[in-house]
């Protein structure tokens, strides 16, 4: 407290404990879920499921459907939502959760578990997050991109002004359970969707990672379990740690998201209006900026030209017709204002050496996109 | 970091300044308002003013209107917004705040400066803090009531569904500024309204700052400015001081809010519509739970009589007719969900010392409500 009768500041400080689990069984009697909750206590349980989930995987929804029933907390049936990106284009689901949080009478010392892809987490997550100012949340994300990457997050949000997450808080969840048996189900292009990212983390914080993802390309083709999930626990550990030990974990100050090959990938997904998937978006976009570093940051032309190489081994695009819409580039200017501030994008100059860019020459980036086209 | 292959804790802490500042001239060239932006940085300031205070104070008007213009960073006029409680009944002004930070580009890195009443404070404080995941707000509050109590809170939120502050965030202000010369113009109500908070926290926490109101009652009643400004600093201070140093200040766990007299004031606001005034709402609030704390906790009933004849002579109620309504008794269910959990109410056996209670008797709120008509 300073001594100035006309100036009072006071500082404080909250601390959150973020708890990722992983399991293959997660419903068990005594099991992880019953665990979080008996340490939790929540009053009640309000239980959201996405409906790409609930009408494919049979065996989940008898899994949960049992448990709900043996749950004392548990006082009304799982609530079905939609899924997937365009869900997050208007307020529906975040308002069918603000809806139920009412009718039920769920309060603050309550708890919903959600489980769902990372557009059911992020919109659920908001509204549990405004909902009384908050209401804990255990997230169970379902798609190898959630598991590896959103899921663990601190963000929430939905879209508005046909601009991405233009509402949302940074809220951290109550906890993250990564059940592997979720992704058994998932087409091919949910499954590969977590490994794009699972390469952009390895580029640019584990260099170990990006070996096993590369040496163990054929298994993880063939959807062999072990594989995808030793290195989306990597994954998911790696997006964790840098939000709790990077020092900004809401992203006040400097502190920047991992967000290297995401302006073009944001940009695109707009473009084709959400029909290219967050993961292949992700996965041009790494194609774009790996290539931009080989100009900008003097990164060995093998490297690049090998992280494509193994993208495409994976089944991923490497370009797409909409790179050509002039509009593209408006993603440069997005991103800065998304973010705030000056513009500023992560560059390689090699694997685990990262470096910020402040401008980016749109004849360059043309002259990238051709060579990928 | 556990060593179990299937749970992975990381803790981490995020810090804030609450910084409060008392000026009564914030927009003087190198003042308060400049100097904490100048610490800021803000690429953009957007500038938002209750109507109330925007069509009764031409004066205040004409100082931020020309301030405005010579701020390099503001690059739109004001934006005024409709204030009062009932302004918080549907997300109207939110609504309007956010469209206005889509349409002029505001990031995260820009500023919202905000003037006026806690109504108004809470909804463009709530759109503040969900737009790009929170950009930082200064609040200026324009009424005793906000100065004193609500203004310096980590709280924002609207009501929905009927229930107050139904959404809404736990987010601090970049700082709050408290403007002596913002009280001249308000009207009796308006004037008087922050003085039962102020009497409340007293009560709880500060039994010097309760004496001094005693003592200066008659100046409070003629809106003496040094009277008003030397109550309204310590109760600031005190309701900051609740949160900052209470070691719970999103209130996750046992924290509660200073809420003492405050279970029957939410509904009695409800049960009129919000035609009662906060204020009064809760002065009568207090009315009622000193003398259910004389019957509970042994306080003294001088103390008790003596509250209630300082109340009055403040010129505020301590009784109204929607007392009688048998609704209000739903009130108390009602703030037990809003906060969750067990009924808590604070009651007091002594100045200074409150306790807390887990149950009410109906018939005991009814006969105390009776002694007050």
């Amino acid at each position: 407290m300073k001594q100035d009768p006309h100036s009072f500041d006071s500082s404080f400080s909250v601390s959150w404990t973020h708890k990722l689990r992983f399991t293959d069984c997660p419903f068990e009697n005594g099991g992880v879920v019953d665990s979080l909750l008996s340490n939790l206590k929540p009053i009640q349980v309000l239980v959201v499921i996405d409906s790409g989930l609930a009408s494919k995987n049979d065996n989940f929804m008898s899994q949960i459907n049992c448990w709900c029933k043996q749950t004392s907390t548990i006082h009304t049936e799982p609530i079905i939502v939609a899924g997937g990106e365009t869900s997050k284009n208007d307020s529906s689901v975040t308002n069918q959760i603000l809806d139920a949080i009412h009718k039920n009478n769920i309060c603050r010392k309550s708890c919903i578990l959600v489980v769902g892809g990372g557009a059911v987490l992020d919109s659920v997550g908001y509204a549990a997050s405004i909902a009384h100012r908050g209401i804990p949340i255990i997230r169970m994300p379902s798609t190898t991109l959630s598991q590896g990457d959103s899921g663990v997050g601190v963000k929430n949000g939905i879209n508005l002004f046909g601009k991405k997450n233009f509402v949302g808080v940074f809220s951290p969840p109550y906890a993250v359970i990564n059940d592997s048996s979720l992704l058994k189900t998932l087409d091919n292009q949910h499954w590969r969707s977590g490994l794009s990212e699972a390469i952009k983390v390895a580029l640019i914080k584990d260099k170990l990672l990006y070996q096993e993802i590369n040496s163990s390309a054929e298994l993880l083709v063939k959807r062999d379990s072990d594989a995808v999930t030793s290195v989306l626990k990597q994954s998911a550990k790696l997006h964790l740690l840098h939000i709790t030990e990077g020092g900004d974990p809401f992203e006040r100050d400097a502190a920047r998201p991992l967000d290297f090959g995401h302006w073009s990938a944001h940009k695109l997904e707009q473009l084709t209006n959400f029909e290219l998937s967050h993961g292949d978006a992700v996965a041009i976009g790494l194609a774009i900026d790996v290539l931009l570093s080989v100009h900008l940051c003097n990164l060995n032309l093998d490297i690049a030209q090998g992280v494509i190489s193994l993208l495409k081994k994976l089944g991923f695009p490497t370009n797409h017709p909409e790179l050509l819409n002039p509009d593209l580039l408006h993603g440069i200017e997005e991103f800065r204002q998304h973010l705030g501030g000056q513009l500023t994008l992560l560059m390689l100059q090699d694997i685990e050496e990262p470096v910020n860019i402040h401008e980016l020459d749109y004849n360059l980036v043309r002259q990238v996109i051709d060579e990928l086209m």
